[in-house]
């Protein structure tokens, strides 16, 4: 028997002994026999440090699975079952001036929202638009498991210019909304059912089901009353108003306080820059303390330190995606996929985020019909602008880049709209070739 | 321990020992704890032989389910969990003039299709929202499990004019199609899975998994092989034209044969009148020889004989989907439910049937996107086919009751349709107050 | 001045003398200088006598109007202002086949609805797209007007394949209705507006207005009065069910009665080809008629026998058109476009026949918003049907052009499709080489 | 004969001596015999100052039409052809807190937008609906054309809920576009035509055409250029990027200011209101003094300072509207009327602001299509504010009000939006009865 092939491009990411624990465990379901690490030259340290680490694990571990090392992205391809992808083009530097230069203009600086979410998408879509080429030719049958922010766009992107078509985007927001509200409710996960819709970053948690019965209505209120809160290691939990939350009737994700806190979260942000610096600053303190800890010729578990990196249950629910997808098991899990009109009202052949049943050939989205009316414009909004920043990346326009920011609803000036653009670009010239030619 | 408490109207038909047979099977996962069997009086004779059936059949079987028979519907509704419905309103005499007056003029004569399917359709539908009315005061929680004819037309009128809004249509069109499809494959049927879309009595089969591979496109070619055929018992199995299913793509399902094959069926049906009758009459021999089999003290077993009269796998439709939603269980099943979107093109608040998550809120659509370009069309016309009707029932508008007869694509001509209708409104005019106010 | 240049392809054909008519009437609002009639070898007799017709014409109304003719298409169409087309693949020889061969099998044998209707499409829509070809090149800026059958198909054919997108489909249906309707109301034609909204031959009336007041009701009841008929020469003028119309609230098109009367219509069509043959054949003897009648070198008038062959308002149609464009007249007219939404329901971009505003920039469809729901299946069904046709056109599938056949409403079998479908493309092997690669 | 009767509802405003200087002009197409000025109470001062000055213009014309001055609404209703409203809920004071409240939070405080904008609404839609209801009563036959803002949420308001449904939103800013492309194009302005489509305050011009050739291009560059401004009296005329210009492809409408250039717009207001209070502040300033030279008795035409006033254009729209109507003209004009499928991807029956043929039966939208992708989320996302508040203004819900304010895009915090609709609810308390059972 021949046994799974996982190939992981960015393999030299802080993340990855997440996703080895979680192929250990899950090895009953999921037998791995070769995980193939993936990095490019420059990450070549990094990438041996995670790749013993990975080595150690598997072993104390006593699972049968070879893990490769490789700067070679082509061989590694050749015929995977699964690819999957957590790239980051320009490394935390360029994640720096994205959420460096909007803030110098008074406009939210964010990794994957407005302007800064516009330029990690440029700078990406290109690279994993490569990744497809190559998947083309070399395991045309494997499915791409994205990882890499921003997912949507590069999910939208792999669907409209991919040449493959088997992509699924997936992000831990989901997941991470369901384990709150279970934690709110004080009970197992297993007994919560959370159907979700929207967009990447951009989704509601539309009903929710404890044991079957809707409880949406006790959820909105816990999560209005000021004692819970439902966030993410890189977004300040800042309360949401009660009785917006009533009004609104499904549940935001923590990203949505960009939109409905903007003007706090604009604040917050500038203050923060004064007192810390950039998240993305924090960050790669972080992980150079997450490498030294890494290197420990005895350690051979997922270290604890990297739960302050963020990222909860990346592993879990990339590995529950992987091994539904592996046993046409038809279970329920929200992940980024084409439309195909789950959702009225956004392009049939777009990138969603929504509940889908998870079958061996593939994610297959559940009916949303119409989003509530009240969000139904923002999501459209957000999906316009990755519809315009997706054809900007792929065709090095200036305008379509400029549109793009412009729309923005974190951009709210033509005129300063122009001037991040201009500044972004030439601070990011290296990774932005198609639009220097 | 409350138990579930199921009620069946129509509780009299010679299908009960099937239904009651399936949740003797089912009992463990569906503890079934009183099973009420209404009927109205003129069905009370056939209300005792087959309740007094059912009771040895439980008695024998060892479970402790009640058995309680009544003609009394709106104490037997008080606090149920379940009603099933399987009513024939104008019983079988009724289907022979269905099926008898529009063949005379020259047009297909049909039970659920057609001017027959039309007429079956506006007796019924009134009985069935006076039944939704008595759900609302009695047992407004339980769900409305509807077996009867025609099945599409009456969940659009139960979602669009009922007092509830819990309603699901069953029908073993579906369920038969995987049934065959198994068979040709020669595999467990548990290995297959079958992607539904369209409507009652006009579902395609628009994707077949075999182990979660598609096989669509081999299933199709061993259809149009003649070799085998997907038929139910009311259908002449008329074989496809190979070309034609390769050219369709997808799996139309045996009453397809009354749109793709007008031409034959019409034929076969006007040389049947002639050789051996309706198949209403047909039916009402069988069932007077199963009631008189039915009555045998020392039968406690659904007899052999039950299977001539046709319903195959009704009553394992029924139990695994009261099944999944008393457990929640997020399986896959093909019922009529509210589009909600799962169908572009057709109206979100339309009555559609499709593969559904089966869960305790109720079954969920998955997206199907756009029909194919090829059935777009028929499906859209049998749909306002269906909305017409419906809105004539419950009106009573003679225009409209002419307008969907004339529109269905199994008449064809304004002015016979007309005769037909006229002839058809006087012959049931016992069951049809609302066209003589 | 240049003055305005006209190129007719198919411009020996017998309707010429109208067109021509109409070109001298509207000359003022419409200075035509050159008018060039192209026609192919086989048209070079015909071409000459009704080109010589057309310049006894101009030469006696005295109006500065050059007439070429040409057998080269190429020549004629350099910096053309319209293109008009009128052509005639494989003449009325090929007519005859597409009526005949069909009739055999006991299905509608008609010029442009059903199985004769797929095949004028199949051997007419490559010579059309290599028109456009020819227009990208040597005239992009022209206009496409063409009155070519079926028109609906071809103009959905440009739309998709077309190397230009200035096309505009023409048809006398809505015109002709127009004037019926004044006629039947008694008063000048300038006095009634009717809003039409459908396909090309599938149009309907959904509004009339008598000085802007809405009269449909009052219509509808005239037209079932069997006193007034509203027809083609090419169409029996069945009449219609008044309380069919009653009910269904907007006006059928002539070529309705092939679908709401199908059964009278396929009768009559077997009955008159047993009694006189086709359509065809009758129209060949008319034509070959009004050719001796051109010859005559004294006639400088359009003949009054041109109105035996049909095409009733086909110049005045045609001549206002061009002449709303020409001088931006914002006037509303019902042509076959681009639907852009103005029909809810058909896709965005495909070819409708609706009311719409003709400006210099082409026509502005009019919202219909929703088609009555009475009509929208089989108005999406023959939209299908032209989708598949025009697929099967361009590609040369036999399994697109068995598909398209199948689901056609007046084709109702698949087997009898099939073999229809197999003898016709035989028949017209000559002008239909895609399929014979 | 009869002649035409129009009642003015607030017919005490300033503006209608600008509506009796067009009746005046356009006497000859329009014969208007009545002109009914009705006005509340508190309004009758300044409804005599202008009724007297609209006499005494009406006499110096010599035409025949017969001023009535009321406050007696029903009684002017009776047989009304036609309806203007121009009500001002609260009047200028209500305008002054609409505008402060919300800079007081930092947020935009504007007439027509965002906070200010909905409790407008909240305060006039009632009266509205009232106003419907006598007309459905009175004069049920008669054209509602309502100039008061908020005016798409109004037209939205009656289409949903009113009592008549020949009802239409006009708004000068179309119109006004069109006057300045034709200045900035140095033509007269009947040889431009746009293509208008969005909502009200909030339309684009899709394209524009001088003498049917699109410029729109041309058009776009020249409003980059910043030598020229489209603006509005009450709107600072900031200057468009012109790259942004470019990208978006479409013409902007001077309110879009207020999102493509919030920023600024928020600073310029907060700078203003330091400097020279709210502009409701200054309107009432400039109405006092219009009031006393209105007094005037020997004034006996629209004196210039009305200019000053805004409102450019209100009457010549007003007319020419009123005039093809009533004359059945078939012109082309932007009104705000039911979508109609007009634009694609907004509800079918909501007010949208597009291009419409207008006829006696009322103006008939243009098929619009998709709007482009850029604009696409941010209309929707003002159409759902506009059906939020719309529903919140007919049910006085609460939790329906918070969340219109907070979707808002220039609402920019859940929590100050809360205490934004907090104060200005109980500013307001007076007009909103509802809100407070
Ligand atoms: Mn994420
Ligand atoms: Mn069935
Ligand atoms: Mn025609
Ligand atoms: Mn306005």
């Amino acid at each position: 028997m021949k046994g799974i092939k996982i190939v992981t491009i960015g393999g030299g990411s802080s993340y990855t002994p997440e996703l080895v624990e979680g192929l250990i465990q899950y090895y009953d379901e999921l037998p791995v026999r070769e995980l193939w690490l993936v990095d490019i030259p420059e990450g070549k340290e990094k990438l041996e440090i995670v790749g013993n680490l990975a080595k150690r694990m598997v072993k104390k571990a006593g699972v049968p699975m070879n893990i490769h090392l490789t700067l070679d992205r082509r061989a590694a391809l050749e015929d995977a079952d699964f690819v999957t992808t957590q790239i980051r083009v320009g490394q935390l530097d360029a994640r720096i001036i994205d959420e460096s230069i909007p803030l110098k203009y008074g406009m939210i600086g964010q990794e994957t929202n407005g302007a800064g979410g516009l330029f990690k998408g440029l700078r990406t879509i290109p690279i994993i638009l490569e990744i497809t080429k190559d998947m083309a030719e070399l395991c045309p049958k494997a499915w791409l498991i994205n990882f890499t922010n921003p997912a949507g766009m590069l999910t939208e992107a792999v669907l409209r210019y991919g040449k493959i078509k088997k992509v699924i985007g997936l992000c831990n927001v989901p997941i991470g909304m369901e384990m709150t509200i279970a934690n709110m409710l004080e009970v197992d996960s297993s007994r919560i059912h959370v159907e979700f819709a929207g967009l990447n970053h951009m989704v509601f948690g539309t009903h929710v089901y404890l044991d079957g019965m809707e409880v949406t209505a006790q959820v909105l209120d816990l999560l209005g009353s000021g004692k819970v809160s439902m966030t993410m290691k890189n977004i300040i939990g800042l309360d949401w108003d009660r009785d917006f939350l009533k009004a609104l009737k499904i549940i935001p994700c923590p990203y949505h306080r960009y939109y409905y806190k903007h003007k706090e979260m604009l604040e917050h942000e500038l203050e923060e820059l004064k007192k810390t610096g950039t998240r993305g600053a924090a960050v790669k303190q972080i992980e150079k303390e997450l490498f030294e800890v890494y290197k420990d010729p005895d350690l051979a578990v997922k270290p604890s330190q990297l739960e302050n990196r963020g990222g909860a249950y990346y592993s879990y629910a990339a590995c529950r995606l992987i091994r539904s997808i592996y046993n046409d098991k038809r279970d329920i899990q929200p992940v980024n996929v084409r439309n195909n009109g789950a959702i009225i009202g956004l392009p049939e052949g777009a990138a969603v985020e929504v509940s889908c049943m998870i079958t061996k050939d593939g994610p297959k989205p559940l009916a949303v019909g119409e989003l509530p009316v009240a969000v139904r414009g923002l999501v459209q909004q957000i999906k316009s602008f990755e519809q315009l920043a997706v054809e900007a990346a792929v065709t090095g326009d200036y305008h379509l880049a400029l549109l793009a920011m412009t729309i923005h609803p974190l951009v709210t000036s033509d005129v300063i709209g122009k001037k991040i653009l201009n500044e972004m670009l030439e601070a990011h010239k290296k990774y932005l070739p198609q639009f220097f030619r």
